[in-house]
Order: structure tokens, then sequence, then C-alpha cells
């Protein structure tokens, strides 16, 4: 077992120095990260294609993504209005008491932990949101690198250490641990200098680290982002008129990666009609046109195997196309469907079967819709399909799509994630432990900082960011107004 | 025992309207609180004094600031910007793949469990910051009234129930249970509908709660605001020159309300010197002209005989004053000081001692100083007295003091905690449960909502806070400049 202690003394000794890191400083190192990711080129894609089973091309865009987020958030530190700067002036003559200044930003929490995903070695991982996002707060990140790809991480851990010394940052802003134990994960969660966690990942090993965070004398924030069947409401008019375009969008949302995808739509709910039947059919025939591929790794196989077959052995399940996949590691993708009352009776059918697999939820009419879609778990996304005026007619779907789900999607498929400003990638339990955040787009970045006020303080020991003259120029709230 | 289950899904039901309502309406209910909570009178102040031991001006002031923070949090909702609205428009252009519409809102997380204190039975208790704040994010409230004042708070429940009708809310928007008991407590935290926690008071009750909520199935948000020993560093030239002055509002600040303010001076630094022992000699000299007062209750009162009189036990700690209270409740008010090498070997020195208490710690220098305050654990506030000149020259004073407390108050006492926008009350644990929020002030809010993104929704279905024309004319983030 490797020694934590002196990874995390280290990861400590960095946040003394890095926590002070301009934004001008920081966009320079994210920048150069993003630079060092590139240069890797074509042995960096390779390995992660050889690493997951999944085609080079795919990688291709994964590291685009990838080098996007890391410039992102770059220009996001450098601007400087993240850290919500508030000020309230002093005021003399307020009775009884006078009013002191007070103001205060948002700064970083120290040594954050990121478990990465297996299902993206680049987005979702070693140089993932996770780590972009606390190394722009000016938290130094100890990535736990997955046990599915460690030559990927490898290779992108050298770049970042390159992109450190480049900058002549503290040499341990970033670590990799290469110790794929699970009790290597539970240490380093529990080391008193971990300040916070990352996860992307199954719902049993999120909860496990939510868990061993919380058990801790001093509790610490854990964002994992887990499970999702990202539900997917049909309404009759759409289906009449776009069946064929819907079914072709999501058999590619299906298969998409293998199925392996945190968006993929597993569920998805209509009211009976010869449309939905039809619907039905025409996704089946266009997951037929799918080509068979491997999964990433023998433990996400036999999970997918195992889930589903449970899932298709479950009464009133009805197999509507199930591929032949008898290669090692090949994925079958399968579509189902069941009646309402099935699916009510049978709550095993309302978790996530990580894979190319979605389940079609017959139902007898709109009111059992609403009543099945509004008793599931929490959701990353959440989607409507209808034309625009039978969106307007059933507004209240939105009422409850909202209580559910961290992203509601209207007449498009879930997957794919923009990272950007309005991202929100969590959700209600199980999606993530902490719906208050997101583990993508800009305010990722919120959940490793915390607010500190300063009263009374003089002005020339005050951050930039708090200074009277402002001399950042970033966006404030000065006595409740927006200002620069 | 109370059946909780009619509660809790009654607060439910009226959350199913609630977090629909606009912000010109929640500020019609939250002035209609403020207005019904002052037209209580005489009556209201009188009983708290009954209940509390405390003075009944003191309660004319800690109503005005209740009714302010309904009337504050009814401007902020009124004015609507804090929904931090948030839009990334289409890109129909972009390659490889138009960006999607994006835009997305804070909305109310369901039903919040209030746990008041003791000590503020207004400002922190049943009408107190987490059930204003709750209100005012569209979450129903249920306070579980604190057993040491069920007079007040069946008081103010009648009178924000006036508000609720007058406003023709769904009655059950707020509720107080008026059952004591430690296990009605924990049963509001494990019901399904409680959807988050707001605690304030000890270290053991607000770590409970918060465990009972992480052992969910379905964990939900805990913000509990516990104990803080908020250390004074005092530096010498200030010492020489304002001792006399400080040690009168010091006086003032840890006898305040019987010392049995969170943010009470428990603990003060300095390098020893003759004008420390001069400070020492004056806040010993005032201390002894305060008159004796009851404490709240006889819980509080025996922990405070009892944690006082350990800590004075302790090898290397000396009493420098110790009032006479014989009476019944009655604190005295008491002063010691210890070297800060026995400081360090007596942890449980470092921790509160809620009373009118506080430990002047004398170091043999700086070093000493700064190692022993860097190690405390985390405050609600720490607070720097120096003159201006040996502030600059003790710049790195800061780095220490923000990264141990919610707040820093530089050349003032800690106690009084403004209702502001910039203010931060909350802290590293064991401050708090969690250091990403604060209790107090308008970002209290933040705790009780959670970011929901619509993606390419019809704008006429768009809540109004995201629709393009921006009806309500809040500032938004619009492709990542700030606009109305």
């Amino acid at each position: 077992m490797t020694d934590f202690n002196p990874i995390m003394e280290q990861a400590y000794e960095a946040f003394l120095s890095y926590q002070f890191c301009s934004g001008r400083k920081k966009k320079a190192f994210l920048y150069a990260i993003a630079d060092a990711l590139n240069a890797l080129g074509e042995p960096l894609l390779t390995t992660a294609a050889e690493e997951t089973h999944l085609p080079v091309f795919r990688f291709e865009g994964e590291l685009a993504r990838t080098c996007y987020h890391f410039r992102a958030f770059g220009d996001l530190v450098e601007e400087g209005s993240w850290v919500e700067a508030v000020i309230d002036k002093k005021d003399e003559d307020r009775k009884p008491l006078p009013r002191p200044d007070m103001r205060k930003m948002l700064i970083p929490l120290g040594p954050i932990l990121v478990f990465g995903a297996s299902n993206f070695p680049l987005a979702y991982s070693t140089p993932g949101g996770d780590t972009a996002s606390a190394l722009a707060a000016g938290c130094p990140v100890v990535v736990k690198g997955h046990p599915a790809h460690p030559r990927t991480s490898a290779l992108v851990a050298r770049a970042i250490r390159k992109a450190i010394k480049d900058c002549g940052l503290h040499p341990h802003v970033f670590q990799l641990v290469e110790d794929s134990s699970f009790e290597a994960g539970k240490l380093l969660t529990q080391h008193p200098r971990t300040a916070g966690v990352g996860f992307t990942g199954s719902l049993s090993g999120g909860r496990a680290i939510f868990d061993y965070a919380q058990h801790r004398e001093v509790p610490i924030p854990v964002f994992s982002e887990m499970g999702s069947t990202n539900p997917v409401i049909l309404l009759p008019d759409a289906l009449k008129i776009h069946a064929e375009e819907y079914a072709k969008a999501f058999a590619g949302a299906i298969t998409q990666g293998v199925g392996q995808f945190c968006t993929r739509p597993g569920i998805q709910l209509a009211v009976e009609s010869p449309d939905f039947d039809r619907y039905i059919h025409m996704l089946a025939e266009a997951l037929a046109k799918k080509k068979v591929f491997k999964m990433l790794h023998p433990g996400i196989h036999d999970n997918y195997t195992a889930t589903l077959s449970k899932a298709l052995a479950t009464k009133g399940v009805e197999t509507v196309f199930h591929a032949d996949a008898p290669g090692y590691l090949e994925a079958a993708q399968t579509l189902a469907k069941v009646r309402g009352r099935d699916f009510i009776s049978n709550p095993q059918l309302h978790h996530e079967i990580f894979g190319p697999f979605s389940l079609m939820v017959v139902c007898k009419n709109m009111d059992e819709l609403k009543a099945i879609w509004k008793n599931l778990a929490g959701q990353l996304t959440t989607t409507i399909i209808g034309t625009e005026q039978e969106l307007i007619a059933h507004a209240s779907l939105i009422d409850i799509a909202r209580n559910i789900a961290g992203r509601i999607v209207f007449n498009y498929i879930p997957t794919g994630v923009e990272v950007a400003n309005a991202t929100v990638h969590g959700g209600p339990y199980p999606a993530a432990t902490d719906a208050r955040f997101t583990s993508v787009g800009m305010d990722a970045i919120k959940r490793w900082v915390r607010p500190v006020c300063f009263q009374d303080c003089p002005d020339d020991l005050l951050p930039d960011e708090l200074k009277e003259s402002n001399p950042l120029g970033i966006m404030r709230k000065v006595d409740g107004v927006f200002t620069r």
C-alpha cells in the first residue's frame, strides 16, 4: 500500500502558495496544460483507444473538448468575476450602531481529490472537469488514477507536470496516485489534508466515497456524479409526425460510446398508441443496423450482462430487440418494453442499466405516465419530445421535470453535455450527492470554494478583488448593485 | 410521540404550489410576517425575556433585526437577480455540432427543517434567518421549536400563520412542531419529504443532525452553525496605544447576552509583554464592573460551569478574574490566562466554552502565536487588532486568518453579525458543517436552492427569469456577459 501521507502533505504545501496564484497566472497554467495535452497527439489517442476499446476518432473529439475546458476555465479565472465579490460599504450614520465595511469573495478550499471515470479517460478522468475546475479555483489536485486506463493517465500526468514546470508552480499542484486499490480511495478520502472530493462513476462507488467523507471527524464536501436513467417523455403528436427522425436519433444516443454515457436515455415513456408501437419498431430497426462493439472493461461488461438479464427476465418485460454479441467484452444493444403498471411494481427497472439499453414504458394514459415519471429517483437529465403545441398543452410536465432533474432537454437527445456557463451536470440524488452543484461547465468551480468576509480591513491588505479601486475591473455587487 | 408524517406531507403539498410563488408575492408575504411579528409588540418582548432571563430591551433590538431580515429577503426576491440566471444562446454555426440554447436558474429544494437556537429566540430561532431565507427561496419551513422558549415560538407561529392567511398562501407553508424530544429531531431529519436542514446550536447537536441526514438513503444538505472560539490576535503596538479602549470593548463582547453569543471572543492571543499584562489587568477590571446575570436555561448553565471548571483546573491555566455568582442560573464572568506551550499541550482548551469567559494565551513570540492560531479548528470569526502600520508589517497573518475562519474582523469586536450582502456567518468545520455557505445575510438563501438547466425550451414555457425578453429586468449572465 502506498503511503498517502507525503502525497497529501505535499498537496497541502502546494496549496499554501497556489491558493494565492493570480487569475492571469492560473490562466497561463491552464492554457499550458491544454497545449501540453494537445502536444501528446497521436500516442495519447491510440493509448486511450487501446485501453478503452473505443475508436481513435472518438478521442480526437474528447481531447479537443478536454483542451477546451482547460482554456475555458483559464478565461474564466483571468476575467475574475467568478469570485463573486460582494461589498457593503461602511455606514457611519446608521443607528443605533455604524455599519462596518464588509467585503467578501470566494477562496479555494484546499487539496481536492479526484476519482475519474472509465468511460471518458480524458474529459471525465485525470484531466477531466473536476481537475480543471479545482485547479482553476486555486486548489491543488490529487487524482486517484482509474485502473482501466493507467497508461493514458500517466501520459496526461506527464503533460500536466510539464505545464507546472513551464509555469514555475509548486511541483505538487497536481499529483497522480497510481494505486488502484479500493483501500487507496478510502485512505485518500479520509486524509485530514483532503479538503474536497470529486467523483464520477457508479452509485455504489460514489456513495461509498461520500460516506467515508461524511464519517470523518471533519466532514468534507463530496460531489459524486453517479447514475441516471435520463427518462424521455414522448408526446403523441411528435410520435405521429417525427417518429422516424427520433428513432434514428435515439438509436444513436443509446449506442453512442457503446451505451457507456451517463446521459444515455435509459427509459422512454409514452401513452400507448399505434404511433408509439411504430416508434418502438423503428427504434428496434435502427438499433439492429448498429454494429456491436466492445465495452470498456470486464467489470462493466459483466455488470451490463447481469443487470440486463435480470431486467429482461422481469415479469411483464418484453424484449423487442437484442443484438447478437458473442465476442469478448461485446455489448448487445437491446430494446425492451413494459406496461406502466408492471414498471411501477418492479422497482429494479427504475435503476440505471449501464450499457446500450433502453426500456420503453407503455403507459395507459397521461396520468399514469406522470405518476411514474415523478416518482423516479433524481436524474441528470430528463427529456420532453413534443410539438410546440402539445408542449404548451402539457406545460405542467415541466413542473415535474424540474423537480427530478438537473437538466431538462426539449426535442433533442440528452447525450452530449456542453461545457458552458449554463451547464448543469448534476441533479437530485442519486444523479449526484449534492444537487446544488454541477460537475460540468463553468460553475463546476463553485464546488471547491467558500466565501470569506473581510470586515473593516485596510484597503492595502485586501485581495485585489475586494480593493476599493477594483484594480481587476471585475463585476462586483456593491451595496446591492452590480458594478465594475 | 407526534406523528410527523402528516406534517412533512403537508409541507410537501405546500411546496407544490409555493415553489412557483413570484418574487413579488413572496415579498408581500415576508413583509406581512415582519408586520405581524412587529404587531405582537410588548407581549412578545416580555415573553421572550421571561423565557430567556434576558432583559426586555434586548428583544427590542432582536425583534427589529428579525423584522429587518424578513424585509431584506423580501426585497431580494422581488428584485429577482438572486436566481443567478445564466443563458448561453443557440449557435447554429458551431462545428462540429450546433450549440443548443441553454438557460439555467436556481430553484427551491423542497421543505426545509429548521432547528433554532436558544440564545436568540427571534433572530436565530423560529423566525430566524434560516426560516426567512428558506421562505424567500420558495421552500416551506417546518420549525422544530426550541424547548427553552415554547411560548415565544407559539406567538411567532401565530404571527406567521396570520401572514400566510392574509397573503392567501397554502396554510402549510410554515409549521411549528412543538415536540421537544430528541427523537423528534431525528425523525423529522430522516423523513423522505425533508429536503434540507438548518441548525443553530451546539457541536454535538449539530453534528448529530448532520449525521442523521447523511445516513439517509437520499442524503440531504445540512447547514449546522455550531461552535466557535473566535480567536483574537492582539498586536504589540495596538496593545501599547489602545489597551484601555479594547479592554472595555472586549469586556462588553465577552459578557454581552451573558456570553451566550456564538461570536463571543473566547480566546485572545498576544506575545508576552508588559503591555499585554496591562491589557489583561484592564480587561479583568472591566469584567469586574459587569453585573452578573442568569443564563438561558439549566442545561447551558451546567455546561458552562462544568467546562469552565475543567478549563480552570487545567495545568498552566491561571484564573485572572472570576466573578461571584451564587444565584440560580447565574454565570460568573471569568478571565484566565495560560502560556502558549501549555495551551498547545492541552487540546481541551481549544474548544468553545459557552458563556462569559475568555482565555488569554501568552505566546513567547510571533512564531508560537502563529503556530497556535493556524492549528485551531474552523472558526466563525477571527479578529486581528493592530495599528495600520503593524497590520501591514504582519500582512501574512491574513493568510492564516482566511484559512481558518468565515469572517476576519479588523480592529473591532467580532460579536454583532450584520444582515448584509457580504455577510459570512459560517466557516470551516466545526464552525459549520459546510463552509461553502452562510447562515446569516442575503446569501443564506443559497443553501436552499439548486440550479436547473432548460435546454432548447420554447420561450413561452420558460420561467420569466429565463425568457428572452427578460420581463423581470433581472441581472443575467448572457453568453458570458452580465446584462439586464
